[in-house]
């Protein structure tokens, strides 16, 4: 910093592609904290360093931090400071601001710019002395693409670009640029192993009357995917090619990018020659979110493997508990990756599993490790979140079991987040509704017991793609995107006692349209996730007739879907567990 | 326009205060079109001219443009063009558009240069030779302006001043500019006669560290106003010299306007001085939709007299109809008005009424006039909403009542509207939510039957003041505004079925604290409005045990509220009138 002169540095949790996870390459910000948390800001001046991060994440980040020197900031406190205005007050005028482009945002870049300029700082864009820094940093990721075929996609990438060109014209473009990987994964039915969890490949696009280029390394090109990309009239060039590519448009050509999804360092080199045409949403990611049939068609095959798996998982987890076995936190996540990994068409898990016990369950983004993984006790509730990466889908499910008798206060708070998860499930709501409206009836009946959970109620899912993507969501914030016939989205209402237990239910929804009256088009949801409810945990004098209908026709559908696929008894396990008045699973303790 | 050189105009509907309610001075728009709907843009070209307006006035519009060669453009049918891109179509690069600048608001004025500067078309906003051609055009409305002594208004001018100097002084700036006329009579106590229902006088005000200053034609001034703003340490300069005002503020100073409530004219006179600070929300807006201690008593007290008038309007018309004598909607009007003038410190109507029989109930707007009144006869529904100016408060209220036996598709809508109505009274929020994420409370019922409202469900009420106001809403649409503590907002779900008849259900409610936990403060709703709803027209199979609970618990408040203000004969009536299963109404014709 010194000999570069820069007074502070800014170093971000994103990535050249500004996804959610990032590959090893990456972590910059891990890196030099020690800090692994996904969300995370650290800002070094000469003399001081902070790391700035929200609620999930104190704990660990206070445990990460000690004895590094890093002060932890917590956002979303009164007393704390923007780690804007921090600089500000560290900084004298004139001085000067670090921060790495090409792994920024540019939409937060230019605000950041923007804000500094009139606080008399300087901000300069390509400090990046990482590279020399970082011993052993790891290379980008060189795995090997391979094609998803139309079988599962339901529409070639041929098709799909002329769907995104219609839409770049629209939008008085002539050419895009995508840097998102999800998005280009989408696009040309091509997915990968480089980030975790995610599968998609390193890689950025441009999309032009002209021609469609996708800036891979070579590495990966397999000669199936090299002679599918080009059967698909696709041009391929190096990854690090984008750069020279987009500095070579011709002036006053007009560029469509989102500016939140693409970095800083390509939209300066954009802004140097090009009409810059900004979106908030990319067309491409609206005509992802959009499940096409044989999607759907894949996305309800999926269900009834997970579902299966899901039972045949909490038959023998049951089992393991009324036979005194000692079962923790991470056989948990071992026995149902297992039970799923034997279904069709598995490819992985879509997110690290949450497997929490009691207090763990509290913690909204617990991750069980060797230290932490407790024992699961027959007196509690254990949450589990988990999903899997099939072919023909991505699944995310979350399911709070009794492990033994409960208290009735813990069956009353799991019934007014059942009521929430009931309630969204049964939204009917007229062509244009956007999540915001939506988001109300998953918290009102805990919002009148005074509780809440400030998370999403919802988001987009995406079709073996990533288990988080938009541009929809259901949450207490506002997003514009209307929630239309196709789109998948998460219901997942919760709440969480620190230092005692969480509760939350999952099920996915898809948006269907229900009927045309002389006040436009209706839409509502279908779930398409099929698991049962621990009906143990219901307090049924605190459902409403609708509510106990909906449990009742939901766990009659999920018998029927996942019955034919199941033992006899396993079968006669879900049979007796879906039944409201009488579920035997502690019969034995009840006496 | 050929004389300025001038190729198209636009004329709106707003006045130099941006008001919903204009002063006849500034009805341009109905002057020259022959249009009196209170939303709605003309535009003239050379051989052309067209009136822009909202499905509110569609009909309306159509008779009233007859034979003036304006052609209607409906405002949200797919095919209507905005009127901007009209221009666009009519107009060659490099002519011009006249804008009179003094009546139009700044926001919407910036964005106009912006779109046409981009198809290169110029913006005058100086064009006004209205005054040129209109004949015996009304005057500035010059009526005396009075005190709203502060037992009414709860808190003195000078400390509302204060208040407004401290958040001017949090929002960085050194001045405000404040041009819209509820706020200014908000601010300093007084209250005027300038606009049709809304007690307010034509005036603009400056408030700085230095002066607070209003502006205002001192024919408007009684020598006890002129005393009283002395006594407070307003100045007082004539209505006029607000730009001479502004042109002489000291280059540099930070003044705080909201550009949207402000006209083109001050804020481009502003713009060449001064560094203009814009707000959406002034924070005199925010403070004033805050109600006092006195407001809230004031209002209460206001539910009481107005609830009064209404039951005796209410038996007057029961009889009335039992007797088959002829009443028609504007006798309607008229009862209504007579019960409530009664009432103490009546002012006047804070709206026109509407009082809508039949079909006639399905426009949202009706305006019955002698032409269209219509007999009310005893088949079915008739619609009216209405509300009233008091010294102590302003009141809103819409009832739906049935003239006789009604089918049960009637009783099911109107149950369904009920339902709506009661689930948003039933709200509990935490603090910070906002009225979009409660909207779908009031439209659920009505959604789940392939039903729907257009306007909002709930708007801000002022007291002893506009009876619609900001900031504050509960809409399909996102307005970032809280709902906080002290707020009133009305509740007002509906539906209309064009040709048929029109359903609408509004009461007043008030923003209160109800717990803090350790999720944080929770709010919720109390009722104000006292007026027993027509439960000849409620399906009680389809209302929840929850929702009867609140439906009789809010008849029993009304009669216990109002019953010690009516006679014995009176509040036997409503006694009988507020029992769910077997309301007497019209037990003549049942047997």
């Amino acid at each position: 910093m010194q000999c570069e002169q820069v007074h502070a540095c800014i170093i971000p949790s994103t990535d050249p592609h500004i996804g959610e996870y990032t590959p090893a390459r990456w972590k910059t910000r891990s890196w030099i904290s020690g800090f692994t948390g996904s969300a995370g800001t650290v800002v070094i001046t000469k003399d001081k360093a902070g790391l700035w991060t929200d609620s999930r994440y104190f704990l660990q980040a206070e445990e990460q931090l000690k004895d590094t020197g890093i002060v932890l900031y917590k956002e979303g406190l009164p007393e704390t400071p923007a780690f804007s205005d921090w600089i500000v007050s560290e900084l004298s005028a004139g001085e000067s601001i670090g921060i790495e482009g090409d792994v920024y945002a540019a939409s937060d870049v230019k605000s950041l710019i923007e804000y500094f300029s009139g606080k008399n700082l300087n901000v300069r864009t390509d400090f990046a002395p990482y590279d020399l820094l970082w011993e052993n940093r790891p290379a980008i990721p060189a795995n090997p693409a391979f094609v998803l075929p139309e079988r599962f996609a339901g529409k070639s990438c041929r098709d799909k670009i002329k769907e995104v060109l219609a839409e770049v014209n629209k939008n008085q473009a002539d050419i895009t640029i995508i840097a998102a990987l999800d998005t280009i994964a989408w696009l040309f039915n091509i997915r990968g192993n480089d980030v975790e969890y995610n599968p998609v490949c390193v890689s950025y696009a441009a999309v032009s009357e002209k021609e469609t280029v996708l800036f891979i390394s070579p590495e990966k090109l397999t000669q199936e995917v090299s002679a599918y990309l080009q059967k698909e009239g696709v041009a391929v060039a190096e990854y690090e090619k984008i750069t020279d590519y987009i500095r070579r448009i011709p002036s006053g050509t007009k560029v469509l990018i989102n500016p939140a999804k693409v970095n800083y360092r390509l939209y300066s080199i954009l802004s140097e020659n090009c009409i810059i045409k900004e979106t908030t949403v990319h067309p491409a990611d609206s005509l992802k979110s959009i499940k096409n049939a044989t999607e759907i068609a894949g996305i309800r095959n999926v269900m009834k493997k997970d579902g299966v798996a899901m039972v045949k998982f909490l038959i023998d987890m049951e089992k393991a508990l009324k036979n005194n076995e000692t079962i923790t936190e991470l056989d948990i996540e071992e026995k149902l990756s297992t039970y799923r990994s034997g279904q069709d068409f598995y490819y992985g898990e879509s997110f690290k599993t949450i497997s929490g016990y009691g207090a763990h369950g509290a913690i909204v983004h617990y991750d069980a490790t060797p230290e932490s993984n407790a024992a699961v006790l027959p007196d509690g509730i254990l949450l589990i979140d988990s999903g899997a990466q099939y072919f023909d889908g991505t699944t995310d499910i979350t399911r709070t079991v009794s492990t033994g008798q409960v208290p009735e206060i813990i069956k009353r708070n799991f019934t007014y987040v059942l009521k929430g998860h009931i309630q969204l499930a049964l939204a009917v709501f007229p062509a244009g509704t956007v999540g915001m409206q939506l988001d109300v009836l998953a918290r009102h009946a805990l919002w009148k017991a005074g509780m809440n959970f400030l998370h999403g109620a919802g988001h987009g899912v995406g079709c073996f793609l990533n288990v988080h993507e938009g541009p929809q969501s259901i949450r207490m914030n506002y997003n514009p995107t209307p929630l239309e016939p196709g789109m998948i989205t998460s219901n997942e209402p919760g709440v969480y006692l620190a230092g005692e237990y969480g509760i939350r239910i999952e099920n996915l929804l898809l948006t269907v349209k229900v009927k045309t009256t002389d006040f436009g088009d209706f839409y509502a949801f279908e779930t398409l996730t099929l698991c049962p409810i621990d009906t143990c945990l219901i307090d049924c004098s605190l459902l409403s007739s609708e509510e106990i209908d909906w449990l009742n026709a939901y766990h009659q559908k999920v018998y029927d879907q996942l019955a034919p696929l199941l033992s006899i008894e396993e079968a006669k396990w879900l049979k007796e567990r879906i039944i409201l008045s009488s579920n035997p699973k502690f019969d034995d303790k009840h006496s």
